[in-house]
C-alpha cells in the first residue's frame, strides 16, 4: 500500500487536530483536553516512550482503571509503530506475571494495585515502570506527567506501516493461558468504520467510556467515537450515579451500558435527578426508554445484536444488517466475509453448522508470539473464530457456540482448558478435566474430574483453593470428583463421555 | 496485507451470493437478477473475458449506455484482477479513438453508434468487440448474451489483489487529453463505506442509476449500494416520466439527482400519477418535499455538499461532518486525511489559500500510462488534487477553485482562482478572470479581465482596492482590463486565450 493511501490512527489524530481544532478530544475527570492538546501531549508521551526503548514493534503495557492515558498511550505507540496493550490490572499475581513475562513490554504504566507489585517482583523483566493512577496514590498522577512532560516530541509524520499490529488485547485461552490478540491499524480503524455506519454516529457524538478498556466492547466505541472527531468521556469504571452526573454534564450521547447496568442507572435516577436525554441507546424498560432518547439506527434498533470477538476487532456480523431475518447473528460488516467452513476447511450449505470463519478488514494480525496457534488460526487463508455457527436459508447468521467447550456460569465464560491447567499446576495432581454442570444459580459451575498423582493427595477444598490462588475466583471449580484417569480424544479430553459419565450439561448454545 | 484481510469487490459480490440468496441485486428494464443469480453471470462472464485474453492488469472497455452489465463486466475484472473503464460513448470519434488508442483494451463491449464505428475504423487496436445495447440494435443484447453464456465460469476464489486498479474513468484533461484515473478494489470499498456512513444508507436501499455511470457521480452510489447489498436499478438515461415510474415500482430509495434533474421530476408528476414517497431524497421545492421523504441524514441535510473528484473515488470531504462550519466543503471523509500545502509541498497555515492534498484509503492508483503525470501528482507521498482550498480556523474546509495556474510575483505564489473569487464578490463584477503578465520588477504581476455587471460601475482601483480587503496585498491584481466576456473552456477560464488577448507571460516553469 502506497503512502498516499496510509491512515493509521496517528494520522486520524493529526487530521482531527487540523479539522477540529476547537473539539473535545477527550474528558477524565478535571482534564479536559482539544484535539490539538491530544495531538501535543500524544507526540511528547512518544518521545517518553522512545527515550525508554520503546520502538516499532515495541510493546508498552497498561495496568489499572480506565483514563485517557489509554487513548493517548495507543496513540503515540501508532505514531511509533509500536504495540499498545491495556490489560485488567485486577488479575491475580500469577496472571498478571504471565502478561509481563509474555509480552515483554519495555514501558509499564501500572496504578498501585498488590497485585500489580507482587507479580513484579516474579517475573525478570527490564523494563520502565511509570506510576499513574488515582490522585489519591503517592506519585500517583504526578510520576506520570513528570515523565511524559519531559518526552521530548516526535515527528508525527515519521513512517510507520497502517498494518503493523498497535493494539494488544488479552482474550480467551485457547492453550490454556490468555493470548495477545493484536490489532493494525488499519484493522481498529475499518472497524469503527463499520460501527459508525451501523450506529449512524454523527457529528458532536460523544461516547462514556464506563466499561473496562481492556475489553473490546468498550474499546471499539471509544476508537469509532475517535475516528470520527467526537468526544470520549472517560471514568474509572462504572458507578451508577457518577455515569449519571457525566451523561447530563457531557451530554453524552451514548456508553458502554447492557442490561444489569442500564437497570442501576434507572435505579440511581429514580427521583430523576439528572438529565439522560441526551443519551441516544437501546430502548430497555418503560422508565429508561422515559430518561433517554431511544435511538433507531440499525445497531440499537437491533438492541446491539450481532456476533463477534476480540479477533475481529469487535463485531463481525450485525442483526441491524438482517434484520426480519432467522440468524440472531444478522450478516457481516461491509467490510467482511463470512464462510461457515467444516473441520476440512470446505464450506458446509446453509442450515447446516460449521466454523464461522471470516475476511475482512478488521480481521485480527494474529496472537502476540503464538505462532502455531496463528498458523491454526488462518488455515486456508480464513480466520478461523473457533465458535460455530450457521447461514440460515435467507442468508443470515446463528451463533451457535464455541467450537472448543466454554462454560457459562453467571454470565462469565469459563475455559476448561484454563481451569485445568491451574490444577495440573498442583503437585497431587496428574490430570484434569473440567466439565460444566447445570446449576440453578448460575445457569452452569465447573466441575473438576482429577486424577490424583500417586503417593500424593490433596482435598477437593485444598485444590479449589489452589486454582483461587490463580485464576480468577469465579472460574474455580465448585466440584471435584476424583477417578483413575480422563477419557481422551487424541491429546484433548473426552469432554462428551465425561459429560455422560460426572453429569455435565447446559452448556450455552445446546 | 495477508489473504485473511482481502476484500475485493468479487468478495463483496461472494458474500452477498450466501448472505442475501434471495435479494435482487439489479433491475434493469426485463432483468432482475437475484444475488446468486449476479453472482453465477459474473463467473461466466469472467471466463468469457478471460477468453478472449484478459488477463491480471488487463483491460475491458464499455462503450455504451447504463446497464446492469457495467457492474456485471466491473465486477467480473475484479474476480480477474483486470481493469474495467466505462466511457462515455458519445464522445466524438476522434476522442473515443484516442481512448481506444490509450487504454488499449482486449475487449470492447459496445452499443451501435457511428461515432464508435467510426473511431474503431481509425484505430489498429487487436481486440474483441462485442456488441451489447437497446433491444432494436441486429446483434444487440443477443451477441452479448451469446459471448456471455459461452464463457466457462471461472473460480471466484483465485487469488487477486485489493489493491490493483479495477476500475478506469476518464477524467480531466491535464494535459490536454483525458485521462483514466485508475480506482483500485479497496479504494472503491473504502469509498463506499464512508457513502454508507454519511448517507445512513440502511438495509433494502434501492438506488437509480439515472445518471451517466462513466461518471464519478452515479458510479459511487451505485458501488455504495452494491457494497451493502442493496439493490441497483438501471435506466439507460434520465427520462423524467421513466424515472418517476421506476421509483414508484422498484420503492427507490435514493437516485442520482440534481436542482434541473429534480424539476424535471416535480414536471412530470405533476398530476401526482406516481407515488414517490419511497425516495429519500435532499429538501428542493416545497412541490419536491411533498411527494418525496425529505431525508435528514447528514448527506441529505447537508444537501450533498463537500467536495471530490473522481481521483479520490468521488467525494473527499463532506459538508455533513462540518455542518455549522465556515468552510462550504465541510470535513475530510473519516478514512482520509487532507493538508493545504504550498508548492514547495509545505503546509499552509489556516486561513491561507494552497492545494488541497490528500490521503487515504479511496485516494486512486494513479493514471493509466502516465507515469510522469503520477509522480507529480503524489509529490511528497500526497494525493496532489490539483484543485485549491483553504482550512478555515474552525478546522473546515473551503474549496477555492482549480489550481490551472499559477503566477509567480516578488517570489510569492499568486493563484487565478483565488483573486477571482475575491473579485467577484465585488457587486459591480458580473465575471472576472486573472492572468499573470511579465513584469521587469517582479517578474510576472496579476492582471484581472473584468466583466462588468450590467448597470453597475467600479473604477479598477476600487476593484483592486476591495481585493486587498479580502486577501494579502501582494495577490490584488496590478492592472485590470474590462471585457465584454471571459472565453471558456468548459466551465473555466481559457487562460491561454486571455494571455494571448491581453499579454500573458512569464509563468514559472514555463
Amino acid at each position: 500500500m502506497s503512502v498516499v493511501h496510509r491512515l493509521t490512527l496517528g494520522d486520524v489524530l493529526g487530521e482531527h487536530r487540523r479539522g477540529r481544532p476547537l473539539g473535545t478530544a477527550v474528558v477524565d475527570g478535571d482534564v479536559r483536553l482539544t484535539w490539538p492538546e491530544l495531538d501535543a501531549r500524544v507526540n511528547r508521551v512518544a518521545g517518553a516512550l522512545a527515550a525508554d526503548g520503546v520502538t516499532a514493534g515495541g510493546r508498552v503495557l497498561w495496568l489499572g482503571q480506565n483514563s485517557f492515558r489509554v487513548l493517548e498511550l495507543l496513540l503515540a505507540c501508532s505514531r511509533l509503530g509500536a504495540i499498545f496493550c491495556p490489560a485488567n490490572w485486577r488479575q491475580s499475581a500469577d496472571e498478571l506475571a504471565h502478561v509481563l513475562t509474555d509480552l515483554a513490554p519495555a514501558v509499564v504504566v501500572w496504578e498501585e494495585s498488590e497485585a500489580v507489585e507482587k507479580a513484579r517482583g516474579q517475573v525478570a523483566l527490564d523494563a520502565r515502570w511509570v506510576r499513574s493512577g488515582g490522585d489519591a496514590g503517592p506519585g500517583g498522577r504526578a510520576e506520570y506527567e513528570a515523565w511524559a512532560a519531559a518526552g521530548d516530541p516526535i515527528d508525527p509524520d515519521a513512517e510507520v506501516s497502517a498494518d503493523s499490529p498497535v493494539l494488544a488485547l488479552y482474550t480467551a485461552a485457547f492453550d490454556g493461558r490468555p493470548s495477545a490478540a493484536l490489532l493494525s491499524d488499519a484493522a481498529l480503524i475499518a472497524h469503527s468504520m463499520s460501527l459508525l455506519h451501523i450506529r449512524q454516529m454523527e457529528d458532536g457524538f460523544t461516547y462514556l467510556a464506563c466499561g473496562p478498556l481492556f475489553h473490546v466492547g468498550t474499546m471499539m466505541f471509544t476508537l469509532a467515537a475517535f475516528q470520527l472527531g467526537g468526544t470520549v468521556v472517560f471514568t474509572p469504571a462504572y458507578e451508577p450515579t457518577e455515569v449519571c452526573r457525566l451523561i447530563e454534564r457531557e451530554r453524552v450521547t451514548q456508553a458502554f451500558l447492557f442490561g444489569p447496568m442500564i437497570d442501576g442507572l434507572v435505579e440511581a435516577n429514580r427521583d430523576r435527578a439528572f438529565d439522560l436525554s441526551s443519551l441516544r441507546f437501546v430502548s430497555h424498560s418503560p422508565e429508561w426508554d422515559d430518561m433517554i432518547t431511544v435511538d433507531d439506527s440499525p445497531w440499537c434498533a437491533s438492541k446491539m445484536g450481532g456476533y463477534g470477538q476480540t479477533e475481529v476487532g469487535g463485531m463481525l456480523t450485525f442483526l441491524g444488517l438482517g434484520m426480519g431475518g432467522r440468524g440472531p447473528a444478522g450478516r457481516p460488516s461491509p467490510l467482511a466475509q463470512v464462510r461457515i467452513l467444516d473441520a476440512s476447511g470446505a464450506e458446509v450449505p446453509p442450515g447446516e453448522v460449521g466454523e464461522i470463519c471470516a475476511r475482512g478488514h478488521s480481521v485480527f494480525s494474529g496472537y502476540w508470539n503464538r505462532p502455531e496457534l496463528n498458523a491454526a488460526k488462518t488455515a486456508g487463508g480464513w480466520h478461523h473464530t473457533g465458535d460455530l455457527g450457521r447461514r440460515e436459508p435467507d442468508g443470515t447468521i446463528t451463533f451457535i457456540g464455541p467450537k472448543l467447550r466454554m462454560i457459562k456460569s453467571a454470565n462469565e465464560n469459563i475455559y476448561p482448558a484454563e481451569v485445568e491447567r491451574a490444577l495440573k499446576t498442583h503437585p497431587a495432581v496428574a490430570d484434569a478435566a473440567v466439565i460444566g454442570v447445570p446449576d440453578d444459580r448460575f445457569g452452569q459451575s465447573p466441575k473438576a474430574i482429577v486424577v490424583p498423582r500417586d503417593g500424593a493427595a490433596a482435598t477437593a477444598e485444598e485444590l479449589i483453593e489452589h486454582v483461587r490462588g490463580q485464576i480468577a475466583s469465579y472460574k474455580k471449580p465448585r466440584h471435584v470428583e476424583f477417578a483413575d484417569e480422563i477419557p481422551k480424544k487424541g491429546f484433548t479430553p473426552d469432554y462428551d463421555l465425561l459429560d455422560e459419565r460426572y453429569g455435565g450439561g447446559g452448556y450455552p448454545g445446546a
